[in-house]
């Protein structure tokens, strides 16, 4: 396990320039002085003096169809699993320098900030430490793709908190980057918008890819040589996917969060093609529909929760046919103001409460402005989602009536290639 | 009823040029006759000179709030019913003189259709009827505006077939507009629509001001010199509408419509507001509700000809808030496939039932091209109703389920000044 050591030496070695950098303006003396300043002008010019980040950046991404890994991935063997890390090794170097030179492209001030300085640079890391497996030759042998997959899983865990570093980092220079626009939110809000909405999808597509790594080779089975299909799964992929019953257990999950706050929380009633089956990749619309059902039992329960009735279900239609399928989620939660409706797709870090959760019902009732009560729940979770479901080769859609509730349109293609529309990861 | 005379002479004399240039091209030698040839010339250049239109379409139009409607007629008497005819005279030829602009600017080939012609012909006609009225001078007695009153009411008549007559001018010019985009479909519907908007829309505007105008007339009373109030209405303003018993009365009717092809057509559940009443206009509303109801009720019909199954219920909810109100109407009848809801927003003259009518379920089915079969029932009215909401300072949205129904959001805004937000007439 020499591999995983050097993963940490490098780690390490990366990590000093995000410590010195920030640790030099929480030094005591504090005020200017020449030589930190000499130290910390030579640290940051590193970043300007990449070549091997610059010219990956070049290179074009391969995105599979998503309807490639349903069939490459049939009956997997080793070779398959060969095959996927060599793609791997070569395109997920090309993504990540493409998202580094996204990272520095940002106002200065911006990437200044430590959290947004952390990411950029275990952005930086993962580039280095795969472009750099196997001395940059592709793998061949199965032990080498055994490394190839162990590294895999620890830049997974590396990277999981990249949601809330992003989030806090642009919740701490939210000011500087008003102040970059003298002010004006509308394109403050573009600038945050449009950088997330890369660096998130983009992160989706690589977590879908490595994942789909990851699951081949459990259930090929570390010392098989032959597939052992478990659960109508291939990879990430759910050959027989039946939204009803994720929608079902999403909807369970979030319903007993609620039950420490709440008798009785609103049931979810499925309608429409409830029976449907197909073959899909559940993980980002399980994302979706999770913030969704959050939103909706938040909305029901907060508009209903003085009222001593039983709380109108929340109405969810499946509607399937050959092109796509739609998921709406209808709750009868008061709906939202127009001005609301029009903020709940930004990225909110102005507030406290950045991120949507569960619970709180009596913070969020505590609060003070009905504008910001309305959009206190609304944190990232929306905004990601929109993004996934377009990255997805689909659509997330509201339609609110004010004072009744509000409907929620999620449309996906089908990833089945003769459907004809299948995505791209 | 000198007045009558004069306008029946007017319209003769200008219909000449019309009938002219069109039965010109019937005559039976046919060919090139230079002395035709010189007449038509003639005639069509007399478009070309007319300086009051080109001098009054220079002007600005002054639309009225639609809260002003309700204010100035609290309790209409004489003196108001002159003033609104002193705003009609200046405003109207104002108007309309920005419309027939509309149709100058069209490709020539397009209004040398006869329907088209006859349509611009109406719209000088009543330019000169109206700017000549009392030689020009504003109306100031009483039996001066009883004569202003009447012509109006002859003029609204008049073009009560402008809609019918637009719509088989524009299917039957189809491939001359199609040749002058050299066969770009979107281009030409493009034309087609932003011509259609405007003159349609204009069209509202004008007939609600001259409707609001008779109507306060006949409440004032022919000899009465103070209001008789009548059922809560004000000229056109009803100033407790409301909507749930609009909803109710279309659907009866267009439901009675169907019970001559279907035994049991779909029932139409009211839920949310329904027993909200606010002041409003619902001569607009009334139109969007009939397309919209139209659709869905053929749409169930249709879904479910073949089911002995009691058909589903179109369900509509009632949102009233206060900035402005929502009419959603759901069915299940199926829903369409995203590449028809592209289509349905779009003025349809090219399929032989261009307007969408009650009846007729055999001659839709047996149409070949499903797509085709699929859109057959979206003529204008859609199109129209979309315009119609947008003028009245909403929107109309739909969300189709492809398999299973169609979402239809109606949106308005109150015309209450207290709430803000009144449209302009």
């Amino acid at each position: 396990m020499s591999l995983i050591k050097t993963v940490a030496q490098q780690a390490r070695r990366t990590n000093v320039v995000a410590s010195k950098a920030s640790s030099s303006s929480a030094h005591p003396l504090g005020g200017y002085n020449e030589n930190k300043a000499q130290l910390r002008r030579e640290t940051t010019a590193q970043y300007y003096r990449d070549h091997d980040i610059h010219n990956a950046a070049k290179k074009d991404s391969v995105r599979l169809k998503a309807a490639a890994l349903l069939f490459t991935g049939r009956i997997p063997s080793d070779i398959d699993l060969i095959r996927s890390a060599q793609y791997l090794q070569s395109e997920l170097p090309v993504r990540l320098a493409h998202r580094i030179k996204g990272f520095r492209s940002l106002p200065f001030i911006v990437v200044t900030n430590p959290h947004i300085l952390k990411v950029m640079e275990q952005y930086i890391r993962s580039f280095k430490v795969i472009s750099s497996f196997n001395d940059g030759r592709m793998v061949k042998k199965q032990d080498q793709v055994e490394d190839f997959t162990h590294l895999l899983e620890i830049l997974l865990d590396d990277h999981g908190s990249v949601i809330d570093d992003l989030t806090q980092g642009f919740s701490s220079c939210h000011d500087h980057v008003l102040d970059i626009f003298d002010g004006d939110e509308g394109k403050a809000h573009e600038l945050v918008q449009s950088f997330l909405d890369k660096t998130l999808t983009s992160r989706l597509g690589i977590r879908l890819l490595a994942q789909h790594h990851l699951l081949l080779k459990d259930q090929i089975g570390k010392n098989s040589r032959y597939f052992i299909p478990r659960h109508d799964r291939i990879g990430i992929v759910e050959s027989r996917w039946k939204p009803a019953k994720d929608i079902e257990a999403i909807a369970r999950k979030i319903r007993e969060s609620w039950m420490f706050h709440c008798d009785n929380p609103p049931r979810v009633k499925l309608n429409g093609h409830t029976e449907a089956e197909f073959p899909y990749i559940p993980i980002g619309v399980d994302y979706i529909l999770q913030e969704v059902f959050k939103n909706a039992f938040r909305a029901v329960i907060e508009a209903h929760s003085n009222s001593a009735r039983q709380m109108p279900p929340i109405d969810v239609t499946i509607a399937v046919n050959r092109e796509d399928f739609t998921i709406r989620i209808a709750d009868r939660g008061k709906g939202m103001k127009s001005d609301v409706i029009n903020k709940i797709w930004r990225y909110h870090f102005t507030t406290a409460r950045g991120r949507s959760n569960y619970g709180g019902v009596g913070d969020l009732l505590s609060m003070a402005n009905s504008n910001e009560k309305e959009l206190a729940g609304y944190g990232i979770g929306l905004p990601i989602s929109k993004a996934y479901a377009e990255y997805l080769g689909g659509n997330l859609e509201i339609k609110s009536m004010s004072g009744i509730g509000t409907d929620v349109y999620l449309t996906l293609k089908h990833i089945d290639p003769h459907k004809g529309h299948s995505f791209r990861i």
